[in-house]
């Protein structure tokens, strides 16, 4: 039964590769602000999932099945999931 | 001297009782989805940002200035700044 109550924590990243304009305009932004020695700037997204289920590895098999058919475009992104109980 | 090559995470989130109307579009399309159980939806930004700083404190100490001056609405979000070597 679902009964536990999970904390899941999804990070959503551009793959190696793939052009991130954003990530570029704040690596201009962080120049024009006279920030120093900034390489490179990637952006990515941040899921903070609560839900209910029977244990941490139901958790993070249903929240990868979320990444696969929603959170993530697996085209072009990576996605990591982390359950805290 | 800035020297030393450092991977630093940043995490951008919404404080708490600020409306997300993403997180909860999120949540509706997770049930229309299928999946049962779902609590709370919160989506937040991540920044991956590579820079050259002279100590792991000093990094730290850029990326959070970094965050108030222009990765975060400190009024409506909070962040957290993780250095890794």
């Amino acid at each position: 039964m679902a009964d536990k109550k999970f904390h899941v924590k999804v990070t959503v990243t551009l793959k190696n590769g793939v052009l991130d304009p954003q990530g570029k305009a704040i690596e201009g932004a962080l120049g024009s602000l006279g920030f120093d020695g900034v390489g490179s700037v990637r952006q990515g997204k941040v899921f903070d999932v609560n839900l209910n289920a029977a244990s941490k590895k139901a958790a993070q098999e249903v929240v990868s099945d979320m990444c696969e058919k929603l959170l993530a475009n697996t085209v072009i992104e990576n996605y990591a999931v982390e359950v805290n109980g």
